[in-house]
């Protein structure tokens, strides 16, 4: 039915752009790199928002709003943030239109030039860290713990729907504390949150890293993160997490009154994820049939679906389903029961398959005389005739069955596709397979630029779990203490 | 305590301003006219947003996400809305920064200037009406219900924080339908869904009416409105609802084909609240010792604090103390119990009064010795000895009993400041007074515009309820059919 989706073993990343477009999760708009995302996404995102917001309130944050425009000096307060930061990015320079002379379209006002342009933000460190130092005087104001969900944009020149878009949601979360020790603690909490979140709820399984000091965030002095694999062979950076050090606190000199009454200089962690792990999702889970979802987020668990030939059938199929359906809901699942009469039941399935849907319930009169419907899981399609008797206990028991099952079979994917190696030419063959590759390194950023340069992979990154292993790189023949994952990537 | 706010009495809009900062519900920021919302006024928005966001579901609406930016000549195509929309906005002309010639700085890149200047959204009907023209063919694609949370930019010059300010939080609903029946309805309903949330969960009393032509939407053919009454006498626009008729279907030419196969331009409403409403909520309520929060709003309900001497005290008050949260946490309210030990009672007394926690509880030995509490609830300043025995009953029906009451009070102040004249003199009187002054108008926008320069009020609303009542005009002597509601506003 769905071969209106190019197979992804034949475009991988036209299967994808397929799916997006689809399955009615975004599109592309007039203004370029934006996307418009659409109720069915943005319905998927409601659901990511507000399981990682309770997530961020039961480790003690609280959100908050910051300006969506940072003016221009801003960004030369801190030396390495400017090189990251103030370059692709979208500038205010006017505050006001006027009719053209003709009278038939508005042009800029000259005469309504800003004296200091500004940026819409990339990020929001340098406005924040402008606004903390108000906030904190004393020992007693820290630690701050404070989180943004907001939209940013970045100017980017090739984009991707949910992956890479000039504007884009997200939630920054941007802490200051008293202590060094307590601001690491707080990075690397976060990223655990983070973790917690995409395989226990996305289903995505992760590697918990540090980044090399190449691949850090503009400003940070270490950068965690967490790398997921996509079904390609190539990564995706799910999320990351910063220990700023104090380099934005001395920037805006934000300093506090210590228990002792001296001055110090504040800590400082910021963290973040975005509508990008809208991007991993997909591409993590679905198929050649459309999106595959897990329970803990697919907007719709259950759609039901009556199958009949006479109005006599249907009356009592619809009795049978809406009784499922309230049997579902008091469970707390979200069931659709779709009985519109314009689409077949085949054209019905097809499109919840397209769209994910975990469950689909098909019911028709043999069904009815017999107290069974037909279950169909989205994630193995397969199909079983299960009693109406006991359906509810039986669905839920399902639900928890497909978010373990999608996850591991993407945690099975992923061994799969990880390699050891300590031979650069066997590195590339299997870069070329797909898939993370754990392989030594002298810890030079020269060698990690030739290696991108030449296999176009990256240093995803370090892994917090892995072993020291005394080692020689493969390039230059140095010594490596331990393994590093490279792959190409998102 | 509380005598760091400044008196109603001695300056209304001193007392405002102090009473933003000084609750840390939002300040200003390095960016002219755009606040900052700190995590105290976020989380009573936030409620708001949770409970307006069920209230559009419950009414059939989903969320989606549109641009930021606004390509320039798409305000061009509604005649009305460039006129009152492409004015005072901000204007993106570049899209990269790069190092000054000293290397001390970044400067905007004369390189990367945009072909069309983008706009950042003062509104979404262009840019949305744009993306609709894609998602509607036929009568079956019909209504589309979407709603957006989303930040917006209007460049005032003269901003007050949350009433006005250059970037604002808020929802804009924008629908398509297929008759213009339907399209009014929708206008109509949304009205009475902003009406139901105003009185019922901010407990402020709202005038539902129509706005004269002349204060209508830009674009639309009809806007309703609701309209609340502050303290000071003046009125403040809480919400509204246009009726756009076909004007941006034609405008970016979205049309589809009716069940019988024939051509037809669709039908539009679009509505909106925004973070005004917190403006509103402090201007209707509040008093000189700080914030009146209605409980279902607040992001504290009950605040618990230990009176002490002796640390043997303190146990036996902490135990029953947390007996109590533990009560009113099971009932679902939210419980502070701030036991913290470097500030005295009175002073959280104060603190708590400033911000609005509708209860507070103290208790000390000897409440611990005679079982009791004793029990403030901010809205009348009155204390009460309770039992601890059903205490959790006994907050229950307070906080019903606080929600009714600070809306009965709102009410109250607002008939006592309604007032009619059919006379010019007293009709500027009674303006001086402060208040709505429910008078005859002839219809034209010509009076209303004399009216509004000499006495500097407009006429809020025509409301929706009042009767039919033959009269003449205060100014111009022409017949007049029914009186409106004039007030001078925010």
């Amino acid at each position: 039915m769905a071969d209106f989706l190019t197979k992804q073993s034949q475009d991988y990343s036209q299967w994808y752009n397929d799916l997006v477009i689809k399955a009615g999760l975004a599109e592309n708009s007039a203004v370029r790199g934006c996307m418009v995302i659409k109720p069915y996404g943005y319905s998927i995102w409601e659901k990511v928002q507000a399981q990682l917001d309770k997530m961020f309130k039961e480790t003690g944050h609280q959100n908050a709003y910051f300006p969506l425009f940072i003016p221009k000096s801003f960004f030369s307060r801190e030396a390495e943030h400017v090189k990251g930061f103030a370059k692709e990015c979208a500038v205010v320079t006017h505050y006001r239109l006027k009719n053209s002379e003709d009278g038939n379209a508005v042009v800029v006002d000259p005469e309504a030039k800003l004296e200091e342009e500004l940026i819409v933000r990339p990020t929001s460190e340098t406005i924040i860290w402008n606004t903390y130092k108000n906030w904190i005087q004393s020992w007693r104001d820290l630690p701050i713990l404070v989180n943004q969900w907001a939209n940013v944009v970045r100017w980017e020149m090739r984009t991707r729907l949910f992956l890479r878009t000039a504007e884009f949601l997200w939630q920054e979360g941007h802490t200051a504390h008293a202590t060094k020790e307590e601001a690491l603690e707080e990075a690397q909490k976060m990223l655990g949150v983070y973790a917690d979140f995409v395989e226990n709820y996305m289903a995505i399984p992760v590697l918990k890293g540090v980044k090399t000091p190449t691949e850090r965030f503009a400003g940070a002095l270490e950068t965690y993160c967490i790398e997921a694999l996509m079904q390609d062979g190539k990564a995706l950076q799910a999320g990351t997490s910063h220990f700023l050090g104090q380099n934005f606190a001395k920037a805006f000199d934000v300093k506090f009154l210590n228990k002792e009454g001296k001055q110090e200089t504040v800590w400082a962690t910021s963290w973040g994820v975005s509508t990008r792990l809208m991007g991993a999702l997909i591409m993590t889970h679905s198929d050649d049939n459309g999106l595959v979802l897990p329970p803990k987020l697919a907007p719709i668990h259950v759609v039901i679906i009556p199958i009949f030939k006479k109005q006599e059938e249907y009356e009592n199929v619809c009795q049978k389903a809406e009784q499922i359906a309230s049997q579902l809901r008091a469970k707390g699942y979200t069931v659709k029961f779709d009985n519109s009469d314009n689409q077949k039941p085949g054209w019905k399935f097809a499109q919840y398959e397209l769209q994910g849907v975990p469950v689909r319930l098909a019911i028709g009169p043999r069904d009815v005389q017999n107290n069974t419907v037909e279950v169909f899981r989205r994630d193995t399609m397969e199909k079983t005739s299960v009693s109406i008797d006991g359906i509810d206990n039986y669905i839920a028991d399902l639900m928890d069955k497909i978010q373990a099952n999608i996850f591991q079979k993407a945690l099975k994917f992923r061994s799969e596709h990880s390699y050891k190696t300590d031979n650069y030419e066997e590195f590339k063959q299997l870069l070329d397979k797909g898939g993370f590759v754990y392989a030594p390194w002298d810890g030079t950023a020269e060698t990690e630029a030739r290696i991108k340069e030449e296999t176009k992979a990256t240093i995803r990154c370090i892994p917090l779990d892995q072993p020291d292993e005394p080692g020689v790189d493969m390039l230059t023949g140095k010594p490596s203490t331990k393994r590093v994952v490279f792959a190409r990537a998102y």
